[in-house]
């Protein structure tokens, strides 16, 4: 691609065009883009998160190193108040090294790219082993019941679809083996669980995340495995009838810890009792830097209050930056949050989430009354020169989500997503996944709706 | 990031409601996408060209062999017929590697990450050296004039302004310090150029691509510095006021080279004689593997052939796909498409190319009448799911443009833009940059918009 004026010349016509129109919304959103992807700190923000902290896996010494990390730099970013909500989280740990292999009937090994599930029980010193089944739906193993999955070790098969647009329909509908794929197979006796990556891409990182054990069925080891593995396992598997499989894990659950919100606010100047929330979570994965996931989020929240400080924007309505921790493997941070706003009577008008990726912005999915729709819908116009288009009913976050029940409206920043699994939960999730301008770009729309939904209420 | 199974149940809503009302279009578009996105090759075909061929600079043996290896991907994506369009190609070779420093007044030496302009000549042997004066704008060299620019080495400091969230307008806008500042700076008397890289972030990589020299003055070696140590160097001369710079290049331009210009075609089954183009170029600049410039268009351009044969789609006009060769330093590939068409008298209806990275579709430019505009603007119902939402009048790319000479309709892809300048002729444009997903969508948009214009003409 060499210089090209022509379109240049087209595209300073078109914003000629639009300037035309100005009207002081756009010419106060424009100022935030300006001011953030010329004097932004998010991404040196992220850098220190992802560069010096590292992965902040709830409990870990990096966890509680974050929440110190993150409250200077809410006070850096010039809230008027910083302050930490402490709450007890489960403290999960991998353990050693994991190790696996699949045995084939001449004798030969081949080792395995696999890591334990998050809040997975480990297998003891000895390891387990067993003969393998592949699994490619929940109604296939229901199918074969105890008589058919008693002392194997169970091959969850389940490949992204690769036919949807958005990989999150894809995450969703394969997600299940991860999530509930090993309480199940407990049920009918299995005695492990491999579970392919949910990943869109074939590689050889295994991505980790949390699994959900029954009480009413033992809480057997369960690992995901490499797609490259899985892959690799189920051509196998249709060449010899038996494999057997050995694993070793030696993760488990500990007693709760101590940890903390972070919170970091600008006080209203006309309705200070009117919440408005913004922010991503703290924690990450322990194999990743939680770079995508979800550093980004929690920095384009104190990039929002960061900018409003910036511009002297003075909002009407309490504007907070919240750093959620233990999303990943508890979700008691967005708890307690909750918690304390019910016990304090607080009235949250809205909440917004980024934990979706810091990739480049597409829009933003709304989920509150159709009353509240239509009125965001009409903000489109705004939003469009920065990238985001796609402003409809939608999920918002899981860190947000219990706010609902004390009547806020809802929504989540929705990045393109096309390579956020490639990456989700894995050592590939670091700092050098992400692009300082999309993670800007994102922060400039989070900025503007947080702007709009402060000056006119929902 | 957890499982968001309401999202997903949302997203199969919605699904569900574009279904009702899908139309034979929406249909075929959808098997394109399935097809693209399960059975694509673009990605493989993609790592071959970059990593078993690398660089592919017109007239270097590396361009040869990617003439050869797309020829053999035309065949194999089902072209009807797949030929070569000789044409002759400027031959410039970069030499040896180059070097250079900065000397403060202390005698301290600071190294700089530099690399010759594309089709620049170099400084001889020795090298050269000179006081260092840093230009802003144009109007400010042309103020200096001879007696402040004579002897000197032209250091041009034009960053990209990060406030476009369009980065084309800010590459247009800062790219004729390398395209026009040697040249202007040796009307002048300048002995040499120092350009800062075109790049939107800050790193040690030097960013290459072609100056134009004017032959009414002297050719002066010019280099591209790191846009690091562009921010350091002006950093240093405000301190000091003299600084001197040495460098040594040995580029030269040898004479035109022959090289080719490879089409695959699909024979229209109704109307053979109207021609739909689609492609983007062959050639890379030297320093890199070419990955998103222009890597992935060329083999968009095969993938869009392939999923026509594939999926039996019989398109009544003439499909090719075209490698243009040279796009970088001569645009001699687009110039000759267009002889050969008008020696032939083709009838060329459409031209749709892609050279701005592989990254995740947006939209499409159209250089075409108003009424085709409102045309193509009438399908966008038909894209939105994959993407693209922007239709709209703009720049289609340097190689179909000469086809406007003979009534063509022109589009480029417009992928979105914030990462390409992180990397864009640098040596970091490398495979590992590229999403399959993002190539393969791109792929999908370009095949749906080629299957409208084939079905319904423009």
């Amino acid at each position: 691609m060499r210089i090209k004026i022509l379109s240049a010349i087209v595209f300073n016509l078109l914003f000629s065009a639009f300037s035309f129109a100005q009207t002081d919304d756009s010419v106060t959103i424009k100022k935030i883009s300006d001011d953030i992807l010329t004097n932004g700190t998010a991404y040196e923000n992220l850098r220190y998160l992802c560069k010096k902290i590292g992965s902040r896996l709830s409990g870990s010494p990096q966890a509680q190193k974050a929440v110190e990390a993150t409250f200077k730099m809410l006070q850096d970013a010039g809230a008027d108040t910083v302050y930490l909500q402490p709450c007890m989280v489960p403290h999960w740990i991998r353990g050693e090294k994991e190790k696996g292999y699949i045995q084939t009937g001449d004798g030969t090994k081949h080792d395995l790219h696999l890591c334990a599930l998050g809040n997975s029980e480990g297998t003891g010193k000895k390891g387990i082993s067993g003969p393998v089944i592949e699994i490619k739906s929940f109604a296939a193993l229901d199918a074969l019941g105890t008589a058919g999955i008693k002392g194997k070790i169970v091959f969850y098969n389940f490949p992204m679809n690769p036919t949807y647009i958005r990989t999150f329909m894809a995450y969703g509908e394969s997600g299940g083996s991860r999530t509930r794929g090993p309480a199940r197979a407990a049920k009918y006796g299995a005695i492990g669980v491999m579970v392919r990556s949910l990943a869109s891409n074939l590689d050889d990182y295994p991505h980790t995340g949390v699994t959900i054990y029954n009480d009413s069925f033992p809480k057997i080891p369960a690992v995901a495995i490499s797609t490259n593995d899985a892959e690799w396992l189920s051509e196998k598997l249709k060449l010899n009838a038996v494999l057997s499989a050995y694993f070793r894990t030696t993760s488990t659950m500990l007693a709760d810890a101590p940890s903390f919100n972070v919170v970091g606010e600008i006080r209203g100047a006309a309705f200070p009792g009117e919440i408005i929330t913004v922010g991503g979570h703290l924690d990450s994965w322990d194999l990743a830097e939680g770079a995508e996931d979800d550093g980004t989020g929690a920095m384009q929240g104190i990039e929002v209050l960061r900018v409003m400080k910036a511009l002297n924007l003075k909002p009407k309505r309490t504007i907070r930056a919240v750093m959620f921790m233990n999303e990943e493997n508890g979700g008691r941070g967005g708890a307690k949050y909750l918690e304390i706003a019910k016990a304090k009577k607080e009235k949250h008008i809205f909440a917004l989430e980024s934990d979706a990726g810091g990739f480049t912005p597409r829009g933003f999915g709304l989920e509150m009354s159709a009353t509240q729709i239509t009125k965001v819908m009409a903000w489109k116009n705004l939003f469009i020169n920065y990238g985001v288009y796609d402003l409809s009913e939608g999920g918002s976050g899981s860190d947000v989500g219990p706010l609902k029940e004390i009547g806020a409206a809802l929504a989540g920043l929705s990045p393109d997503s096309q390579r956020y699994f490639d990456i989700h939960h894995a050592a590939t999730d670091t700092f050098e996944a992400v692009s300082k301008r999309e993670l800007e770009l994102g922060a400039v729309n989070m900025a503007a709706l947080i702007y709009l939904v402060d000056k006119y209420g929902l």
